[in-house]
């Protein structure tokens, strides 16, 4: 609880900050290998000659994502966990100091990959983003009910997978509506590309 | 530190319980979505007429896979850990309060969807399953390399889905290796039952 109340703390004045630099945050969360990584790459390719972008990435361990996201052309900075099972709102205060993001920018957080612990901490992002992929099963959101509720948007990836997998989109859409009335949706296929302009849409409305 | 230090102590009073029944008691651990539950499922039916197999379930909320294995034809117990993270030695000491493992059984602890917080756990298993699926990328076990240190066996799930995704069977067993030179590993799709029959030869070696 004091760990928590610590965190919240903290998380506001990453969010006074954000506010006054006039930052777009989002906090990207979701089960280890949901594909946050190459939604962050194609994203950036799309974006990046119209908006200046900056990537925090989280991980126990290696700095793969982070030299993944600076090939598609964002500066990034890897935080490792090491034993943690979430990014804290300290780290991105800490991370802020040593990445200067620019005004008017977009900040994508990518989280560890958990769909537990990390819907307890509050990094002052403007919107959480889950994601989930059409191979977890479409029973998730009932089974890890925090992350969901605490969701502004959800993103179903891997949809060119559909045809090879038993996942309703229906039931994922019912189960995680009825924890959150106000979750919006996106499906999506990171690597073919299909329903990623629905996304770069959601992105404009949030600036 | 002392919650892990309490939490040995309880684990070693559930390994010696186990000892003393002769009971396998196997921790299966993994990402949300691997399919575990499945896996369960098609190895209570395969081996229910020859074996006695109990399950305890572990989810933040809900009793859908304590319900699935039930009707698979093993006894079950649910664990809902709500805000929690992973399975923890008293959570299991409670649940053999519960259900009655009979001697010479067969128990199955599938623990909370979540690569990072039950690696830290003992819970008194005599081995550690980690589950993985061709879907989640072949660096995971770089990301997160404390559960694959602490594991015995890598089970690597969902092979009928490697035609559609990118994924190196050989560069996950690689880089799982680095980690830990003793890590066992089989290949399997629990869906089409492809790989099975290695998985229940390496129980009947437990045994």
């Amino acid at each position: 609880m004091d760990i928590l109340s610590e965190n919240n703390r903290l998380a506001e004045r990453n969010r006074g900050y954000f506010e006054g630099k006039q930052v777009l945050t989002l906090n990207m969360v979701s089960s280890p290998g949901s594909g946050k990584t190459t939604i962050l790459e194609k994203t950036i390719r799309q974006l990046i000659s119209a908006h200046k972008i900056f990537v925090i990435e989280g991980d126990q361990q290696t700095t793969r994502d982070a030299e993944r996201i600076e090939k598609s052309g964002a500066p990034a900075i890897q935080i490792n966990t090491g034993s943690g099972c979430h990014l804290d709102a300290k780290m991105i205060h800490n991370a802020l100091k040593k990445m200067e993001v620019e005004n008017d920018a977009i900040l994508f957080i990518e989280n560890v990959g958990n769909l537990v612990c990390p819907a307890m901490f509050d990094l002052g992002e403007q919107k959480r983003v889950v994601v989930i992929s059409v191979t977890e099963g479409d029973d998730k959101p009932m089974k890890y009910p925090y992350m969901f509720q605490s969701s502004n948007l959800c993103i179903i990836n891997k949809t060119d997978l559909l045809p090879y997998v038993d996942f309703s989109v229906e039931s994922a859409i019912k189960y995680a509506r009825e924890l959150n009335p106000n979750l919006e949706f996106i499906l999506m296929s990171a690597k073919t590309g299909d329903g990623m302009q629905g996304w770069y849409d959601w992105l404009e409305k949030q600036r």
